[in-house]
Formats: structure tokens, C-alpha cells, sequence
């Protein structure tokens, strides 16, 4: 059976675990959640066992640091991804709610009713915990998914779907509510993202490489996620210890996420008091400046900026300046530079603020406050299935809500149009 | 300068527009929308003049019948896409509303705000009147839109969306917030496709062809819209006289539309009773009926139904007819064949209706109402831009708070992140 094949035959069953799935009652699904959670950890060994055959073959592939950390699973590791799956258990469930609803002068009843979005494709890196998160948050949602894992993380995708899978069917739920595609080769890729017939949304998750890649070839709508060149702006009427420490935890307190900060931006009129106390600040906690001229002449130490340091995503201790005219200048800035994630303006100027608010296309708009507040579990939705960077369907943060759709449910007495 | 670097060109335009667009008072919008339906009426005679000269082109190119029509304007079609926009000036602005807001225990406050989409590209084929409705809801929502209609339309697009333009301009609003790409080549419509910089989303308007181009073809987000293949299911449990003039308003009232009926589906307990008589109705009607052997044995004149019958939007006066063991077959049949458009059961059972609208796919499931009503007018939104097929973003008519986004605006007091 090729690859093409088999592809589409999960896809076939997907949908028809889907139809089961979307009128599931919440404590089906709630239970499959808690079953696979302690199956996890039940499991644990042979998870440990597939993670290190994964671990080794990225090692002698001369995959190293941060990617292979990501890749690598422990015993405490698991634990939380079975902790994760309980925390969605206990959520409410989204689906069946009535949004909203209201009579027509002819009598129908209109219903706007939350119903799960069907199939949902994810496809993401060497990342073998968004598994277990990503099929979990889909089965409570009453979603069934199709995971497409990096092959760095084959084995380990394997057991976590696996294991979770059979606990699913155990408590009622149809296996294919969670499957796993195996073969990890560019077609099988493709063909999840061109299977307009049988998914009905795909998300992928990972670095700008994957998304624009999926965008380039999905025929299935995306939702794309996670690319943050992320601002913050020290205003003239900044509060400028406030200022400080939110530039230190925008940059520093986690770098290599896609909330943490980019580009600082600074108001000219507070850069010559700001920007050398803020600098050495930075680069006391292992921060390299790239400045633009101004930046330089304030801040001799700092590298020179360029216009690609301006566009990147360092996801790094890496930091570019700009001392920019006001509040104007930074928002056209953050227009041509930004990703439409997360943007941030501190002053106490509250027109400055209302202006860069208005101004600002982005997912999530910040006054005083840190970039690394765009989360779902930050937001209150208990869950995060990703930080969605386009304006159609979701937002921001997506939590359960944001993988439901809704369907208009219209009950009348007979009633013809006219 | 190339069709490539035009349709750019148009792009930047429109996003630069956009920009101004987010924040325009309603009032500015609103008094736009009332000039440019006053300049439309205005300008009747170059309308006119320029449709003629499509009109001829088209009827020496061979098109006729409906197309023709629908290409056609005359002095009561001008004044009503006039009317149309001055009905849009009307309803309120979605722009600015606040959809959430919530504080988090640190303080935060998160606010859930509508805003525009941005720039919104339309695709659409020979009906000038989308010129005039689809600028008018994008004006009203915050939107520049980007329009491309067909070639066969082309003169009657560019005085339409001309005199729009400047009118708009006169109002205060900036003229690249309505711009039609006037190359309408294969080329010009790909570029629009893929312009990710510059456009937000791709609504393309059309037969069930231009959907499919404009899905394989698109990297900007699309939302699907239009084809219907509706079905109304009589149960056991109907009410005779109602089911037949549901399906007399389905199949009749307007057949050449998306929400019009395609197949009837009869539960086989009433099959004999309600068939001959119904489709004796249909038939005086003008319906040409293509039934299962079933439905053959029951009424003879009907052509045997093919499997493509089943799949067919037919847009005419043809029905295929199916008799069907009960709800739970009817509800396969349109898993099957359906659209997810419009459904219709027509039940005195609560129990089928209730598993009807649970176990239905689409975007619309009518409890004894005719398929017809699934319209923006219809539903109360005062307007539309469509139905959406597609389950991201919007489901069924789309209205004016169907073309807008959001976006979080959060105010906090020098929050960082533990």
C-alpha cells in the first residue's frame, strides 16, 4: 500500500470517527482523557524506550542544544503531559453550546450552536509532547486529528498516539479519533494537506520554515501560527522602571518562544536616559544588542543592526534597537517588521496609548504589560492549542473554543419564503 | 509595467488603505457609502453605456440565457445596487464593538475588540451588481477590498467600481479602499491569490468551478462560498401537507440559487402516500424528476436517478429523488452527497428532529422550514456577502460581522511574566 493510499484511508476513517465523535456526550470524552493520562504513565517505560531510540538517531544525525532537548523525554516529562491531558478533562466542554439564538418576524427560531470543527490535521516538528497535548485538546473539542510528527520524533509519536489511542477506544471513543500518520516522507505531508474531502482545518505548529511551507501548499484551510517578531515600545511618557522590567522579561525570561520580544523600540526624547541603563541591563543577562546608529551612539558595545535583524524572529539572546521619532514612528515600524502577534507599548500617555492600540494590527495589543502574556493558560482558557498569527477564524491564543466551529440550527412551523 | 507589478502595486495600495479604513468614524464610512449610491444614479447613463458594450461583446461571444441576464443592467437594477448601499449605510458598524472582556487575577484586562479584516480580495464572475454590493459591505466593515470580476463584465465593473471610488474619496475615505484589477487574465486573478503580503482573505463568488480554482489555487486564506447541494428529508412522522409545500418552495420558488433543493429524501413509510402526489405537483410545476427504482415503481414517469444526480447542484428545475429507510439513512445520504449548505427535515417527531440537527453536516439544518431561507436578509443581518461552505471563520450567510476579525487589546499596570 503506498503512501498516498494509506494517507487518505486515514483520512477516511478520521471523518468517520469525526461524525461519532461530534455528538459524543462530555463525559465519554472526558474519561478517554483521563484513561489515556494514566495510560501514559502506565506506559512510561515503553515511551522512555521509543523516545531513546528517536534520541539516538537525532544525536548521530548531529542534531544538537535546543532542538534536542525539545525532542528528549523523561519520566517527569511524561508525568506532565499526562497532568495536561487531566487539566482538559476538567474543562468545560464547548460543544453544544447556543452562541446565540433569536426569533425571525416569521416565526423561525435561529440557533447559532457550537459544534466541533471535524478533522484537523496537525503537523509540527521534533516536538513528541505535542502528541498528547494536540490530540487531547482535538478529542475534547470533539474533534478527531490527524498527526503528522517530524520523523526526528517517530518512535516517540508512535507510542504517545498509540497508547492514547486504545485508552480513547477503551472508554467508548472511536480509535480513529487519534491517529498517527507513520510514513513521515514530504508526500505524506502533502497529501494531508491537499485532503479537502476528509479534513477540515489544518494547523501546523512549528518554526517560519513549516508554516510556509504548509501555506504554500495546503488546499485545506489553515490556520497559521506562531511566528512572532514580537515590540515593545518605551514611549516618551514611559514609567521607565516599568519599562525596564518589562523589557528584561519580554527579552530574557524565556527566549526561544514565539511571545518573548525581538526589537526594542525607544521614544528619542527618553532614549539618552533610558537606553544605556537598559542595555547594560540586557547584556549583563547574556543579551547581544544589535542597535541602529543612534542605538550606537548611546550604547557603544552594540553591533550593528541590519534591515534583516529588523525582520528576524531571533527566538535567541538576541536583541534589535531602534530609537524611533514617537509613538508614530513605532507603529509603521512594527507595520513593515512585525508578524501580527504580540506588540506591546509602555507609557502613561494615555493618548499615545489609545493611538497605538487602534494602530497596532496584531493578534494581541499590550499596554504595560509583557509580550509573554500571549498564552492561552495566561489568557484563562485553561488550554492552548497554539498562537493563531492570521485574522481568519482565531486570534491569538487558541483554547478549546477556537477549535470548535458553529452550525445554525433553524426550527420552524412549515414556514415557505415568500 | 507588467500585470505582475500592477496587481502588486493594487495590493500595497490597499493595504495602506486599509490601514485608514480601521479607523475611520462610521459617520465617514456611512456618508461614503450614501455619495456613492447617490453617483451611481447619477452616473445611470455611463453605467448603462458601459454595459452595453460588455453586453454585446458577450452576445457575440455566444453567452445567453441566464448568464445574459445576469450580466444585464438597466435603469431599476443601477437603482437598486444604489439602494442596496444605502441600506449598508444604514445598519450599524460592527467596527470598534467589544465582544469580551475579562480581568485575570494579575490584574490583567483583556478585551476582546472587533476590528476589520484588512484587505479582503473578491472574485467573482459576469455579475456587475457584486461590484457595487461586495465595496459597499467591505466599506462599511472596515475592509479595502480588492476586486476581480470576470472578463465579460469588465467595462460595467470598471465605471461601477470607478464612480464608487471617487464618491468614497469625496467622503473622506481614502480611494484605494475599493480598487478593481482591471487585467483579467489568468495571471492577474493567481497573483491576487497569493499575495499573502497584502491581502488577508479571498472571498470568491461563484459556480462551483471558480470555488475550486480559487481553493487549489490560493496561499491567502480562503473562505469558501456558494455550492449547494440541499436536501429536504420527509420522515415518517411529517406533517403531508406542510412537507409538500416545503419541498414546492425548495425545489421551485428560486431554482437557479445555492439554497434551492436538489434532492428529496422520503422516508419509505410515507413514500407511497406522499410521492405520486408530490412529484404529479413537481411535475405540473415543471420539474423534471429523476428518481431511485423506488421512487420509479411509485411514480413512472420519473428517469432513473444516476449517482451523479446524487452529487448534482443542478441550479434548475430538476430533482433527483431518493426513498430512504428512515432518518438514519437520510442522514448518510447527505454525509455522503451533500455541500454542508442547507438541510431540511420535515417531522411532528421530536426525537428524528432532534437527531437530525445533531447528526447533520451543514452549515444550516432546518426542523420544518424550507431550505430558502439560508440568506444574510433572511437570518436578520441586513446584508450579505454569501454563504459560507466551509467551517473556519464563517458558517452559512455571512453578514457584516462575517467580515471582521478581532483582536485582544490588553491593559495592564507593568505585568511580567513569573
Amino acid at each position: 500500500m503506498g503512501s498516498f493510499e494509506s494517507v487518505h484511508e486515514i483520512g477516511k476513517r478520521a471523518k468517520a470517527a469525526a461524525g461519532i465523535l461530534a455528538s459524543l456526550p462530555a463525559e465519554v470524552k472526558d474519561n478517554a482523557l483521563f484513561r489515556a493520562a494514566d495510560a501514559l504513565e502506565i506506559e512510561t517505560n515503553a515511551i522512555l524506550s521509543a523516545n531513546a531510540v528517536d534520541f539516538e538517531n537525532a544525536k548521530n544525525g548531529g542534531m544538537t542544544g535546543a532542538l534536542l532537548d525539545r525532542l528528549m523525554l523523561d519520566r517527569n516529562r511524561v508525568c506532565q503531559m499526562a497532568e495536561g491531558l487531566r487539566a482538559v478533562a476538567k474543562l468545560a466542554d464547548p460543544v453544544g453550546e447556543v452562541i446565540q439564538s433569536w426569533n425571525r418576524p416569521n416565526g423561525l427560531q435561529i440557533n447559532k450552536v457550537r459544534v466541533p470543527i471535524g478533522v484537523i490535521g496537525i503537523i509540527y516538528e521534533a516536538r513528541p509532547n505535542v502528541t498528547a497535548d494536540a490530540a487531547g485538546l482535538c478529542l475534547k473539542a470533539g474533534n478527531a486529528c490527524i498527526l503528522r510528527g517530524g520523523s526526528e520524533a517517530i518512535e516517540s509519536n508512535k507510542a504517545i498516539a498509540g497508547i492514547m489511542a486504545s485508552a480513547a477506544e477503551e472508554a467508548g471513543v472511536p480509535k480513529s479519533a487519534i491517529q498517527l500518520i507513520e510514513t513521515t516522507d514530504r508526500e505524506s505531508a502533502a497529501e494531508l494537506m491537499r485532503m479537502n474531502d476528509c479534513v477540515d482545518a489544518l494547523i501546523p505548529r512549528g518554526g517560519a520554515g513549516l508554516i510556509r511551507k504548509v501555506v504554500e501548499t495546503a488546499t485545506v484551510p489553515v490556520i497559521e501560527t506562531g511566528v512572532g517578531n514580537c515590540h515593545v515600545y518605551v514611549d516618551a511618557a514611559a514609567d521607565l522602571d516599568m519599562a525596564h522590567n518589562i523589557v528584561m522579561n519580554a527579552k530574557t525570561q524565556r527566549p526561544g518562544v514565539c511571545n518573548a520580544m525581538e526589537t526594542l523600540l525607544v521614544d528619542e526624547k527618553v532614549a539618552e536616559k533610558f537606553l544605556p541603563m537598559m542595555l547594560d541591563s540586557l547584556a549583563r543577562a547574556g543579551v547581544e544588542i544589535r542597535g541602529c546608529e543612534k542605538t550606537r551612539v548611546l550604547w557603544q558595545a552594540a553591533a550593528p543592526a541590519s534591515e534583516d535583524d529588523y525582520y528576524a524572529e531571533f527566538l535567541a539572546l538576541v536583541l534589535a534597537v531602534k530609537v524611533v521619532s514617537g509613538v508614530g514612528e513605532a507603529v509603521e515600524h512594527i507595520a513593515k517588521y512585525g508578524t501580527k502577534h504580540s506588540e506591546t507599548i509602555v507609557t502613561n500617555d494615555s493618548e499615545a496609548a489609545r493611538f497605538f492600540e487602534q494602530n497596532v494590527d496584531a493578534a494581541v495589543v499590550y499596554v504595560n504589560a509583557s509580550t509573554r502574556f500571549t498564552d492561552g493558560f495566561e489568557f484563562g482558557f485553561g488550554a492552548e492549542l497554539g498562537i493563531s498569527t492570521q485574522k481568519l477564524h482565531a486570534r491569538g491564543p487558541m483554547g478549546l473554543a477556537e477549535i470548535t466551529t458553529y452550525k445554525y440550527v433553524v426550527r420552524g412551523s412549515g414556514q415557505v419564503r415568500v
